[in-house]
């Protein structure tokens, strides 16, 4: 992808939200609904959906993503948001180590948006269901007084032994991440680097060159549904773990304050894409920080039993950063020169200010 | 309740929500929940929440409420909002013949809300699982731009043979209805006629003598939990239900499309309440259009086979209103001087101008 077609998008065909109204917008964004699943007993178009799950556990899970807060409409792409909005949910699901099935959306608009607007955010969205095969099962349109709402609800299935909470890690367990962790931030604020440049100048293309991986990772992030998957191949099962949504530092201190222990995570073992470290000397900023405070990685975060080492350590991909300890050794995080620093949470407090 | 507190509402005490924080924000929300239900295996605090339904169907719906679209903070107190938000969406739940038991709540807030202020709306959140019984399993809270966004989703179970759809009316299927409806638009007209008298003068209380009905059904509106036990008690299973919560006009329609039929409903069987008719009266509105268009009513629409008829005329508060017809005769009212009219939808369309 590149910014350049975002920040001038075009809109050939602009039809108002006041032509279908809310029952035509409905009737237009289910019609072509196609049900993946026999748990889908109904999907689209009553009250509510019915599931049927009969001898497993149901795992739901709702987020909202609020224009202004979670995306910003000059840069992001509709199709690419209707793809996030869904993704964020579904890592939810596998951070149970659950299987996704079916989601249900709730969007609001203003008549700033049209339906062919609207169809490029569904288009993201029937992307993600088909990707990660899931099922449309239902929802809610509104309208706002400005601006997009997308709340979204996920709801999955696992048998009762197979689902993993973040509040069980034992002493000496491993802590391990997926993938690599800080790209989405530094995607972020490349992003808004050069909304600054094309506040000043409209005309100046966005200079996106050799950043590819860090935007995809803020505009087009995948859930890690192939996590779950590895698990039951290699036979592993995770003492606790959860999604990266905040930073790799709140998600440490959810699982340790939820399972009552400490830990010690190893800045040198934290993986950094070669990338989002470029960028981060570019820009100034400590690449530490991008993995420990950046947020919305969707990469997952999870303890092992130390016996499990020799399992884990031929997977490509996995890092091992560190372990849990008792909980007055505290939360730790290690420097490259050895001396511990107290971890601390950020999530969206800034944004309070 | 009476409105002249409402729009002098006073804060004694006022904690920024930067104070807490998201993670002390969600702490302080969450720390003081009591499950109720075995299938509520996990609630708030994980990444998701876990449900075991093991011979049951399982039912979701999701509603958003956005400030300035469903509620004018100017006019409805928080615990009410907290309230009516649940209501809606259990609403949908029991539309289905089932029991709700879980609800996940993603809240959207401003800085312009105080701590209290999510005190308030969550006492009415919990005040509405308490008085239907159901658990608080978790959710997601975020900030916006400018004022609040709640949404919820509702889960509930039934037996696969007791749900019923829309889409399933049959010719000469009596066409019913629970309650009175209208009352809710009408108590809506009243705080806007009463909010442009305070803009005007700040200092006059608000005349809300004689109209404690339709303010009621407007600001606390209740979820008709009741109908589905009837139907289990005098043993009837309706053909079709929805709940009316767009104006009755727009739920016959929905029926009768979803169930391929027409209908007649007869103007001068719709039930209306004497303070919703006497409002409309002295604001020069007719009102079978406040039923037919008013929608937030919340109760229940639903069509019997004729060999019910006698088991639910004896019922109190049900109004047998009509009666499904072939799709060829098209959705006719009857008017009180016996001309047919064909029933047309609203909906929300009319905000989208």
């Amino acid at each position: 992808m590149t910014g350049g077609k975002t920040m001038h998008r075009s809109s050939q065909q602009r039809t108002e939200l006041s032509e279908l109204g809310e029952f035509g917008l409905i009737e237009h964004l289910t019609k072509d609904i196609k049900i993946k699943h026999p748990s889908t007993v109904k999907g689209a178009g009553d009250d509510a959906a019915v599931l049927d799950y009969k001898d497993n556990q149901v795992i739901v899970t709702t987020d909202l993503l609020i224009e202004g807060i979670h995306f910003d409409p000059l840069y992001t792409p509709l199709k690419h948001l209707g793809y996030k909005a869904v993704i964020v949910n579904l890592s939810d699901i596998y951070a149970m180590n659950a299987t996704p099935l079916q989601i249900l959306v709730s969007l609001g608009v203003s008549n700033r948006y049209s339906i062919e607007n609207i169809d490029e955010l569904y288009s993201g969205i029937n992307l993600a269901c088909k990707n990660y095969n899931v099922d449309l099962a239902g929802g809610d349109t509104s309208s706002t007084v400005s601006g997009m709402i997308i709340s979204i609800t996920a709801i999955g299935e696992a048998k009762k032994s197979d689902i993993v909470y973040r509040n069980t890690a034992k002493v000496n367990d491993l802590i391990c991440v997926s993938g690599d962790l800080g790209g989405a931030y530094m995607g972020l604020q490349l992003l808004e680097r050069e909304k600054e440049v094309f506040k000043v100048n409209p005309d100046m293309q966005p200079d996106f060159e050799d950043n590819h991986y860090i935007l995809e990772r803020q505009l087009k992030p995948e859930a890690r549904k192939d996590i779950p998957d590895l698990f039951r191949k290699i036979k592993v099962k995770p003492t606790s773990m959860i999604d990266i949504s905040d930073g790799l530092s709140s998600e440490v201190i959810h699982i340790c304050k939820g399972s009552d222990k400490g830990c010690k995570v190893y800045e040198d073992k934290i993986p950094v894409h070669p990338e989002t470290q470029a960028m981060a000397k570019d820009l100034n900023i400590d690449p530490t920080i991008c993995a420990l405070s950046g947020g919305e990685d969707y990469e997952l975060l999870f303890t092992l039993k130390l016996k499990d080492h020799d399992k884990i350590n031929t997977v490509p991909g996995i890092s091992v950063i560190g372990h849990i300890t008792n909980k007055n050794e505290g939360m730790q995080l290690v420097t490259r020169d050895g001396t511990q620093i107290k971890l601390t949470a950020q999530g969206w407090d800034a944004l309070l200010r």
